[in-house]
């Protein structure tokens, strides 16, 4: 896309730099992979930058990202860029102390929620990415009234990355970027099953 | 996606690991940003599993993907992962002496598609991006039946990601998986323009 002129200017009393800098909350859905693909792409322009990344990932296991993992810590501990904080809902909370059950994922998945609460009150990073929280807020567990509002309101330039499938209509509202990863033809479609250092 | 079984298991006389392990000849297209942006998420997986990165952009400017290539490059530097290689045709192919002519543009694409065979044949990476390509090919700068043999024939495990509008019909045929990014929702929609760390 070229850097060129946007269609329209908007009468919302911003000059264009203000509204140029606003900070972005994108939603990556629909039923393809690539979702959270496209949003560790977006982080390496953030790491770019020296801004502060936050990974959180709102899944059971975290077997699904553990290149993407291993690859921005690495870029954390590189001494260039931005500094990465990845945490994980599966193995519990690394700031938490308590554990926590197992089985309760959507105590889990709250607890998620209310740490991200302080942070964005804190402006604790400038960019975020949400890995697969639309299915707790899909699944009732977390508010999303909570959610949109907090994230309508939050303070200063923290760019959000939403992932998943069933966005809430909501929160699509709510957002600057939706972007849908549509299957056209897959691997699996042939019998091919996923392979270490593609799909994982 | 789980991890679990296709739909259906072909009758191509390939174990269930000479199937899985095949290599993966994929296209990234569509109107929509996110094509590259989910081509270098992939690359995070495969540097992790320490295989060989070649990425080659063609464009003539390279502008768009500094946080990229600076986060490739540390990683390639990392002493974990495997090694990287970035090529940018914009300031004459780094492997070249003669810079070319900066208006040549066809002749400098044609220089890094046969680069590109030679390394197909050598081996050379394990996982390839080839940013862009598709513009060379719907120009009619490089021969798309050349590509698509040279591509099918390929031999080892050489994977191959490649990003841009417009796929002929005949490289998507080739594909085992086409990706398509649709716009939802941009914030250029809003008339926000593009911001650093976000676009590029």
């Amino acid at each position: 896309m070229p850097k060129g002129q946007p269609e329209a200017v908007p009468n919302d009393g911003l000059t264009t730099r203000q509204r140029r800098n606003r900070p972005i909350l994108a939603v990556h859905t629909g039923p393809m992979k690539g979702k959270s693909t496209a949003a560790f792409g977006m982080a390496l322009r953030a790491w770019n930058q020296g801004w502060s990344i936050g990974v959180f990932q709102f899944v059971k296991s975290a077997k699904w990202r553990v290149g993407e993992e291993a690859a921005f810590r690495a870029l954390g501990e590189s001494g260039q860029g931005g500094p990465v904080e990845w945490h994980k809902m599966g193995e519990g909370w690394s700031w938490s102390r308590k554990q926590g059950s197992e089985e309760d994922h959507a105590e889990n998945a709250r607890e998620g929620w209310a740490e991200l609460k302080r942070r964005f009150a804190d402006e604790r990073h400038d960019f975020y990415v949400l890995d697969e929280f639309t299915y707790p807020l899909h699944w009732g567990w977390i508010d999303v009234d909570d959610v949109v509002s907090t994230l309508r309101e939050r303070p200063g330039r923290q760019h959000v990355v939403i992932t998943g499938r069933n966005a809430p209509e909501a929160l699509l509202e709510a957002a600057d970027l939706v972007a849908e990863m549509s299957k056209v033809k897959h691997p699996m479609d042939a019998g091919q099953k996923g392979q270490r250092g593609i799909e994982w």
